[in-house]
């Protein structure tokens, strides 16, 4: 382990889904070891405050719709310092290479000679899920998973990329908040029925996480009743149904107050309810009712 | 952080996807913890070593087609040790939720009433292609991406499955070496075309790993002539051409021997032949020659 983190060299980490703890343990001594760190605007300030108290912080997202450093400025910043002999990290939410920009950011740094290197990190996509007790895959239920991102949607282009995906055991949409009537009109045009169980899941593995269980056809409805705000995960499909029983584990918080959310034990009501438990607010509607 | 890893509690732990630093920092927590380590074969020796002396380890897994610990034994055993009070982690290979059983370990203990809790890891899905320097998404190029494992598959059922998971823009086979002939047949039925590029991936991300990058029409064939064997990812799109223009980042290794492969820069030949560097063994096939 001598002489590493290396000066003068871009490590593009990911900090994982929300919960600080699921850093990597070499993505957080890369941090630690950072003279530079620049980081998306959701990971966690506890994770941004493991970085020494010298370094320099740059915060490359503001909030939603706001204003956000542009990617070339990004580029440029990690070169800067990276010559100037610094350890230089760019820290991502999730993981830099899905849905992040770190293949960009590899590509533009390949040019300048400057050493790179990406350190993996654990993705919302199946982690938000997880930790919201579904897993994206089961025997005998679901042996293959499909994931997209709302964000990155130009105007019209959601509804075919849906179709693109055709009909996997489980989807997961990222960022879908905002396209939640899209998405749900695009599942029902695709081959998803309106009673397929779906997830809602706020702020996934924070303490802050809420869980929303519907069907397909009133999703959008049922989210807006229910105040889901981004970022917010969806998880569609048969899996989300094991969640009832995954919860009569009665698992406890990892530490107080996060982050597995204790709901109420199998409980499936019919219209949206809140089922405070732990501090974190679940709600639980129909799992399945019938195909639509 | 007091009081926990917590006595009598079953803990199911992503040890992420080979390289033992890639596990998160609360998974190393449970594991140096731990009273009692039920592993996968596939964890890293490292890892199941940072266990304490005293801890009882328990391989669940043999070989590929030797002998498994069958799944309801690991159910009994994780069940007895935290009824004797003892902290229990399941340690998976990659992500317990996603192509493990922690679903089902997760339903089997929710009937006793033994608290557990699932702690994510870095899936191999998009670890493995990272490592090798390809992300599974790319603006401009792939903004999805589907997942399915070959080891699930009942005899005949591969090609329903990759023709119901339609034409993402990344697809990823886990566990696919043995059937990589029907995989290949498989994909060029469905809407893949024989140029698509292909990168085989073998024991990604630790010191052994070897990449070969080819098309997909003869990738069988190509992986057979370069000696693949399992555990190997098939990643399948445009974004494995990526792998040229990221390797000439020139990533040296994160440490003495690993992880990151060193390639010849942007080199596309068109038959095998390796690229030894840095202890690995890097093999590269044209990337892309035309659809077939």
């Amino acid at each position: 382990m001598s002489g590493w983190p290396r000066p003068g060299t871009v490590y593009l980490v990911g900090a994982g889904p929300g919960d600080p703890d699921l850093i990597t343990v070499k993505g957080l001594r890369c941090l630690e070891a950072a003279d530079v760190v620049i980081h998306d605007r959701l990971v966690a300030p506890e994770l941004v405050a493991r970085a020494r108290p010298s370094a320099v912080r740059v915060n490359a997202g503001k909030r939603p719709g706001g204003p956000s450093m542009p990617q070339e400025e990004i580029h440029r910043v990690m070169v800067a310092a990276a010559r100037s002999g610094a350890v230089v990290v760019r820290l991502h939410g999730g993981d830099p290479f899905v849905f992040g920009r770190g293949g960009e950011e590899m590509v533009a740094l390949a040019s300048t000679g400057i050493p790179v290197e990406v350190v993996p990190g654990v993705s919302s996509a199946h982690a938000v899920p997880a930790c919201a007790g579904i897993p994206l895959t089961h025997r005998g239920l679901a042996r293959s998973f499909a994931v997209l991102t709302a964000r990155t949607c130009q105007e019209g282009s959601l509804q075919a990329q849906v179709a693109a995906l055709g009909r996997p055991d489980t989807l997961v949409a990222l960022m879908a908040v905002g396209v939640l009537e899209a998405l749900e009109e695009a599942l029902l045009e695709s081959s998803w029925t309106g009673g397929t169980p779906i997830a809602l899941v706020e702020r996934g593995t924070t303490p802050e996480q809420r869980v929303v269980v519907t069907r397909l056809e009133g999703m959008a409805r049922v989210a807006e009743a229910a105040g889901i705000r981004s970022p917010a995960t969806v998880v569609v499909g048969d899996v989300v149904a094991l969640r009832a029983a995954i919860h009569t584990a009665r698992s406890p918080p990892f530490r107080e107050g996060r982050p597995w959310p204790v709901a109420a034990e199998g409980v499936a009501v019919r219209a949206a309810e809140p089922l405070g438990t732990q501090g974190r607010s679940v709600i639980q509607v129909a799992a399945r009712e019938g195909d639509a």
